[in-house]
């Protein structure tokens, strides 16, 4: 029925680590979601974030006992990689995706907030801005920041994005956005952990594509 | 020592078909070709064509007895899917990779010509441009078309483009353009027969994305 509530995220343990199995299994069904933005030109966007999830699946596929959380794999990799680390494997893999699903959570945070532009009340250009400065730009090159505007311009209107989260069938705007939220409880956590892994593993690059 | 001599398309036989396990043996190489243009950008590029060359394989490899040459898949194809072909599975597969093969041949050959802006002889902006018009440009709308305009903004200079199809090495202009003309003829004539199936079989599609 929607897109996001399917597949929910589970609430996290009291010390907060990430069951890789689970996370992996969840977050498959996340790519889909570029596909309610409509256009082909985001297809491109979906590839990247698959190749993502299938690197990180690889790597804990190769040991489940030893990779139960997405901290055991990025721990592993930081002692086996020396100087690459973090640049490497599952762990560079997982930094881009979660700029991904941060940029996926604040657009959706926007659009459950009500946030919008009062002349163009039907386009979400300004909620795909919002997540896209927050969440990726700083590490983007100027001329792939470039593309992003242009591509910006093939984003659907809020009424069909919302209709496309709800699977096509015609939900009331504000049982959609009650399914938003509902779904961005566990979901922000979940992102924020990893955020805060990243952190204090000291885990996180900052170069530009 | 040459990325293009390393792995040359061969001759075809007078029936101008095309084996299709020589064919994905020497095509696979062509992805890398991507990694010449230097920047990120490029990549994407890369992951579609690699995903091309994926799907003609797993279709070649359920029956490779049956399968030999391209146009036997094409045609398999064409009475086993009825209204959805040629917008299925390896035709259209192909479709689309060979549009990709076509720019990289009309770049080539517009090199290997001499084609050049007399104002920025160091740019390889015009003989991009010039493949992009021929090969692809009418197959997307126009903002693919406007993000293509972007991209070429990352373009890499002339001399830094022939050096990375020479492998880094230090090889002269004249030698590296003559190892171009080398390999265009085998490959032109490859491209052009596959070019020539789809209108015989009445294969080709012209929607744009
Ligand atoms: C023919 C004409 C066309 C010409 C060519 C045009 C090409 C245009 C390309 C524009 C960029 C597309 C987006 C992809 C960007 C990617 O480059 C980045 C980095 O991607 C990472 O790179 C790493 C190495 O540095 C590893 O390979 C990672 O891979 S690894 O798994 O192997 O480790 C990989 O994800 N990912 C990103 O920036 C992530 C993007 C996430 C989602 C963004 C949502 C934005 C929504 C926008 C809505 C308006
Ligand atoms: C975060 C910010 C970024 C926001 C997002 C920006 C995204 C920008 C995306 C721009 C487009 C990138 C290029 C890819 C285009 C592709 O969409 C097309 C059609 O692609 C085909 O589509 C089919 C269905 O219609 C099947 O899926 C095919 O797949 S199937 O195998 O499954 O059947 C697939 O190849 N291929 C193409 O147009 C082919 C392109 C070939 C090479 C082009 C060389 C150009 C060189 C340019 C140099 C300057």
């Amino acid at each position: 029925m929607s897109l996001l509530l399917d597949n929910p995220f589970q609430e996290l343990p009291p010390d907060r680590a990430v069951d890789t199995d689970l996370f992996l299994e969840t977050v498959s069904h996340i790519p889909s979601f570029f596909d309610c933005l409509g256009s082909t030109v985001f297809s491109v966007i979906k590839s990247d974030i698959n190749g993502n999830i299938t690197k990180i699946r690889a790597v804990y596929l190769k040991d489940p006992a030893k990779y139960v959380t997405l901290q055991a794999i990025v721990e592993a990799e930081r002692d086996a990689h020396g100087a690459q680390w973090p640049k490497v494997g599952a762990t560079l893999a997982l930094m881009w995706l979660k700029r991904g699903l941060r940029f996926i959570q604040i657009l959706l945070q926007s659009l459950a907030d009500g946030e919008r532009d009062e002349n163009n009340p039907n386009l979400i250009r300004v909620n795909i801005t919002k997540a896209y400065e927050q969440a990726l730009k700083k590490y983007h090159g100027w001329i792939v920041q470039k593309i992003f505007r242009t591509a910006l311009l093939a984003a659907p209107y809020r009424s069909n994005f919302l209709k496309a989260l709800s699977r096509g069938e015609e939900v009331k705007e504000e049982d959609c956005l009650a399914n938003v939220r509902q779904f961005l409880v566990n979901y922000t956590v979940t992102v924020d952990a990893i955020y805060e892994m990243y952190t204090n593993l000291n885990a996180e690059l900052d170069y530009a594509v």
